[in-house]
């Protein structure tokens, strides 16, 4: 297996770019990395939930994936590919095409559908799915407010490692987090707890997380490593008030309905990736208005610091 | 559209052949059909929950639907192709495909990741599928159990038909049998609801339901016929008798796991049809022969009316 | 113990009487039993779910339970007690005092605020407070849907006995039919099954069910047992079409809101029960008013058969 | 209204004591209350559900409070008592007694039989019960996993004032940090939010979180004082490896069965209160011995720096 450190600072879980039509939009992917880059990120997610990886199929999940890697090579940028999917073959397809790619880490949701009946079936499932990746580090996710599939992760790090030699950790969108500690200090602080949940990152990174996987990294990094700065430099009182500007921002997001303000703010941002693909709807003209009008009480430049935005 | 008639009696959702290596096995779709056909079908369910779809590459689940096509073709075993997926776009890939092989039926789960937030935005999701198959008649395949998507079917039959004008019906796994009546008789009885749980399939029937989409009707149909035939002749003690039976046979697959038991009770009826994917977990060679047994006891060849099976 | 037999027919879950101020109105318990004598119900079921239990007092529970003892005493109307609570201390108590009073059996739930991690667990609560009515038949009253407490009752039924002499069945408010069939044939038959759900009652009687307990049966005893005659006689497609005319009316009240509903036509039957207690919330003037209106072109009279009420 | 300040530090959710036929045993609050005085806590909050309320008759109830009332009556461990009940009459028939006695604070949970239809329902009902103690601060207690009424804090805080005019905040056990920092924020920061997740404490203290309530306060306030003191003191590499000690020992407790096994530490720490009540089963003499021996393998006296315990 390729050589592995943890992820330290913040992994936006990437949008997926779509053009005017709904089809895959792989001309924003160089746009959107360089935006990433110049705000600080440590490497992408891609393919994640945040990327509607269950809306897309899987030419689009491997084309996507490979533009990501082109894009980010060379680059500080490190490559996270989510191969989850509810069939297994499907998986492990996109787990070796990652490999191939030589992408940092893959990481993948457990199938929920047909739901594993147990953790030991769970740990099958994905013994096979990383053996199909050989060299790269694997992450489990777990995020069982859309999986349905809650085992116990502790367990899962006492359990996994003798039939997943790669695995690396846990990308956590979970808000358990005395599981958190538990996970940070299995078998002596080896493995790697991405944390997934922008709105409490602090509450995570004061327990010990180092690493995060998020959607509000795509266009509000700024903010957050003002946070993590400041929780380095044991300034807490700041890293507070910078989470709670966060909280207010995502608020606002999740009243107007979370992806398609997602990609509003990428369009402030200077970075147009289109809209949603159902089972998510899109904003109409008018919703969209409304939102960008709530965006700006926000001031969002200044909240990233960013005034000539 | 083509014309439609409502199913009456019993439709197998059919197992998927796999063969040793967990490869999909075509070569058993033809004696699977016969032996469906000698059981007296109306149709067959195919690529369903019970077929594990969820669990099937696209690729794959296109050539068991065409070699379904093939060998039912010209026979009264009806053809119904579930194209339900997380992505609409293979959704839809699977819907032009099943019209244009000329399936009698469609139908659909709703997208189960991300999960439609209103009963609307389903019957968007639902019109932009069914469009892809304009000649084919559209079921939309309600099972909350699984996919948590639980939206009441009495009111999308009221609100769909205009914005799908090939909603046919429902397949309806779902134990609220106060919306099965109301569907039966809504819009002056129009739609054709198929009941999908064979082990009270008789409170269906009572209640109106005229057709049937299960499992155990892939092993079982001579069985569930004589409940039927029984509940149209109106002796409903004998229906009530077989359905016990019904539910001997099928608790004792649930105590062993259903879907793997399924297959060896295939294997004694003449057709094997492989194993299961994972994340459902096939039986071991002592699993097996303990349920060999206890389905010995139960004499399964009486059950079935069959004693030269 | 004292000898029982199943029950067969109608046992109204009996709307608790308030007045105006909300207290407890015992007055209006007599004309309530008139009415449902007249109707002609099996027993009563007393300070269950309809009853609203978990809004009165234990002192409360206790006179309602001597109100109603004492005017059905000789009459053929049985009393069934409910007595669960999420004190044992407080359950034991009202055993006890139905056990004083003669009732014909008493019923409990399961504690839900706590919920018993076992089945052996629940078997374990249900023995001690089983035991403070040593001469009354026990029911287990299974709601999984309102306690959160879902274990399998068949098995319930198996391990159970041993430690509980006074068990006599199961009250079922859960639409497993499955677990219905395999209850009415545990040990040869020898447990009774109450189903509880009215709007689908005729499902329950074809598996083979001949009591049930429900809150329809206050107001609208008629118009099912015409339907328990029509299933008595073979005649099912009336007894469908009764069953239907059930389920127009109960999805009448459930659009409305249930209970106020429900009390409003006790008022068009004649007898004054109230409204109800939070968290339900009663109907403002302008809500009975509405209410009022839509039953009157349900034509309620006519569907229960009363031309004259 | 009596004049309120908000809690600061540790508030224990009280055990309650039982003697060895379960009955109450008040004898015993003195001592406990003599041992969280010398722990150092700020409060006690009294028949929550730690204190099993819901297995607790009310005239146990309402002579537990009484006792605690007396016991820390002239003393600095101020005392809030719960009073939620299913039951709303009990509810404030406790809320009444409580601001006799002049509790510092009244705080109940939700009904959980019948749960709130909407948020305004729920504020009704606090309304009804917070206005039958008129001079006493007001907690909602939220508690989702328990009761399964989920409502959205930050909005409570919202629209409850209006007509809760005794509302001083939230008792939240509930891992949704970003309500919290929502909340702490209210109204210009006007309420008091106690967090009641012992083992994330630290992450609600860095949040902002002043006063926690929770069950590992009984026996284990030194060490989260030390955690306190060193978030206090912006030392939080200290307080992070304070939380994980607290979390090896919650894990331990959990992993035997929590409310027995801190009886069980009770005893330990000098204080015996008994056993646990149906529905929660307690330990057999084996199962106290195993949970006795691996908690002295986890050192509690040095875990607690108490090494004359």
């Amino acid at each position: 297996m390729r050589p592995h450190t943890p992820f330290v600072g913040l992994v936006p879980a990437v949008l997926t770019p779509f053009d005017s039509t709904g089809e895959l939009n792989l001309a924003a992917v160089e746009p959107h990395a360089e935006l990433l880059a110049r705000d600080g990120v440590a490497g992408v997610f891609v393919g994640g939930t945040t990327g509607e990886f269950s809306s897309l199929t899987l030419e689009e999940r491997l084309s996507l994936t490979a533009r990501w890697a082109t894009v980010t090579k060379g680059s500080p940028t490190r490559l996270v590919v989510h191969v989850g999917a509810n069939c297994l073959a499907d998986a492990k397809h996109l787990a070796a095409h990652a490999n191939a790619l030589g992408a940092a880490a893959i990481a993948a949701v457990a199938p929920s559908y047909f739901k594993p009946k147990s953790l030991d079936v769970l740990i099958s499932w994905c013994a096979e799915l990383a053996a199909a990746a050989p060299d790269t580090p694997f992450y489990f996710y777990d995020i069982p407010v859309l999986t349905g599939v809650a085992f116990p992760m502790a367990d899962f790090l006492e359990q996994a490692p003798a039939r997943i030699p790669t695995l690396k950790g846990v990308k956590f969108t979970n808000p358990d987090l005395m599981t958190l500690q538990r996970m940070l200090r299995a078998d002596n602080g080896r493995f790697d707890v991405l944390f997934g949940m922008d709105e409490q990152l602090l509450a995570a990174v004061v327990l010990g997380a180092r690493g995060a996987v998020g959607s509000g990294y795509n266009f509000a990094a700024p903010l957050f490593n003002r946070l993590l700065a400041a929780a380095d430099a044991n300034d807490f009182a700041t890293a507070r008030a910078e989470q709670y500007r966060a909280v207010e921002l995502v608020a606002l997001l999740m009243r107007h309905s979370y992806l398609p303000a997602a990609k509003e703010v990428m369009r402030v941002r200077g970075v147009d990736l289109g809209s949603v693909r159902l089972p998510h709807q899109g904003f109409t003209a008018e919703q969209a208005a409304n939102f960008r009008r709530d965006l700006d009480a926000l001031d969002l430049a200044e909240l990233l610091g960013t005034p000539g935005m």
